[in-house]
């Protein structure tokens, strides 16, 4: 869990690697709605048809991964990890789907920050990057990815060497 | 283009790094349903409200960005790239946003080979990995991938130093 005040949100310099954040809910699949999405943006027999399904490597009815990671991005934004301007993502990197989503099943993330990057000079921000797994009601793993975000620093100055852990080298200006 | 039978759905061995597909469709968005698919998968202000939008790093209201990579997927199984068994995404790599897209954007894919894998040992499969570039109506990147697909080889017996090419070291069997 991050230890700062809950009440100022976190900008780059609060983050360290191996901080962990929990989905705070969980988010059930509805049938319709995931073969709603597969018809829309992954028309496939066997994330539409029950008989397709069952002879494919899924062996029944799969949601598409592109739902699986969409589900992730919701519980995302709404779980622990709160970075100052929100969850702004430049990449993703890694992504594996690991096992088939059931049409019903419960989704819950769990994410870990893995590098916290240089802030890029001038600009006020840097990337985050942060591991999120995502598990079914089993606890099984369904979906891992590497998600880099960019986050705000607290201070417009700083140094180009400056550590992950925003030290500063030059000191801020005496705005705000 | 792909200089196969176009009567025979492509496998592994059909595949050589440098192919070229093209998307067969192009995807209008719609704002409301743009709007909808972030209010349900990525709530956040800028992909939401107006105002809040105006002021945030895109400059406007923009899609969700998985909301891109939905649409990238239904391009892609709808294009020139159409393996055997459909499109079955293992995992992505190097998914990058590049521009924010609007909410009547008109998006299009092109997609190319960059590498056949190896086919894994008894399991009549191996991985095709596919850059994918996403543009808008102005012929501008929005999202680049990497897309991991399975694809099944024509033959069940393969050597395990197998080139990308897919020659074989050991006949096949006469299972079909």
């Amino acid at each position: 869990m991050i230890e700062i005040d809950p009440s100022a949100a976190p900008h780059l310099e609060d983050f360290t690697p191996g901080q962990r954040f929990m989905s705070s809910e969980r988010y059930r699949l509805d049938p319709a709605r995931t073969k709603a999405f597969a018809a829309e943006y992954d028309p496939q027999p066997f994330h539409l048809d029950e008989h397709a399904a069952a002879a494919s490597m899924f062996r029944g009815l799969a949601a598409s991964g592109w739902l699986t990671a969409a589900v992730t991005m919701r519980l995302l934004v709404r779980s622990e990890l709160r970075p100052a301007g929100g969850i702004l993502g430049a990449g993703i990197d890694e992504l594996r789907w690991l096992r088939p989503v059931r049409l019903d099943d419960e989704l819950r993330i769990e994410s870990e920050v893995v590098e916290v990057g240089a802030p890029h000079p001038g600009r006020q921000l840097g990337v985050l990057r942060v591991r999120v797994v995502t598990f079914n009601q089993n606890d099984e793993p369904v979906m891992s990815s590497i998600a880099s975000l960019r986050v705000p620093t607290r201070d417009p100055v700083v140094a180009t060497d400056a550590s992950a852990h925003g030290v500063r080298a030059i000191e801020p200006s005496n705005r705000d």
